[in-house]
């Protein structure tokens, strides 16, 4: 399978998961600019914004505004998050199967993101993964209050 | 009226348009990172992710996309976009009316485009906006042919 995230959505190729749904998967980025920085995926592979169905972008959407709520929400304690698509290689696209980046931020961040930009790097993805999860978790039973 | 967006859209202050629907807004920013920097806003006033309903964002994420696709298909020539929503002061939210930037991106201006952050500036904004208005009217005639 020549596309990564087809890879991982397959079950063959690995990924901290922290989101799953019938049409989506929120992945962990591998070279997150802060932690809990995610990818939410959609399971059907198309490219960019030029062949993405309206109605599957807008479903992509609706995830990572719920993953947003969730890193503030989380043991992240994220300020706000910087929610983005990169749409074509000229725009920094580095995986060519359509992804939206949540990336958590915090009050007075800006070098400390900067740093992560460069960087890149999560001491503890697992455990980041794990408050993401709690914090979607509790989101969905308030829903069901 | 405190919210500049809001006054915007009640048309009670300047605004470059490029599109128009009932519910949302699509204007050039006044700081732009590239010509074609385009902001679009839901009319309703919301804040950021935590307050705008679901529906509301996939609509703009919607609308982002035509304008994506409007930019790659306008004599703008965009290689690519960046999508993106800051949430929050924390991701660099200046107006609190919540909104998504479309960046057009050119194949290897990632010089161009790290000067443009800082200069935010672009000597024919009419010019821009002719492009994108006749590239979305393009988009229109395919769509209903």
């Amino acid at each position: 399978m020549s596309c990564v995230f087809c890879a991982i959505v397959a079950g063959e190729a690995p990924a901290v998961r922290i989101y799953e749904a019938d049409d989506y998967l929120g992945i962990l980025d591998i070279r997150p600019f802060t932690p809990g920085h995610t990818l939410v995926i959609p399971k059907k592979h198309t490219v960019d914004l030029t062949d993405t169905p309206p109605e599957t972008l807008a479903g992509m959407a609706v995830v990572g505004q719920r993953i947003a709520r969730a890193a503030r929400e989380s043991g992240l304690h994220a300020d706000g998050t910087n929610v983005a698509i990169n749409d074509g290689k000229a725009a920094f696209q580095s995986v060519f199967h359509i992804h939206l980046h949540v990336v958590p931020r915090h009050d007075g961040d800006k070098l400390a993101f900067a740093k992560g930009m460069l960087l890149r790097r999560d001491p503890d993805r697992e455990g980041s993964a794990r408050l993401l999860r709690a914090a979607l978790a509790q989101l969905d039973e308030s829903a069901q209050e």
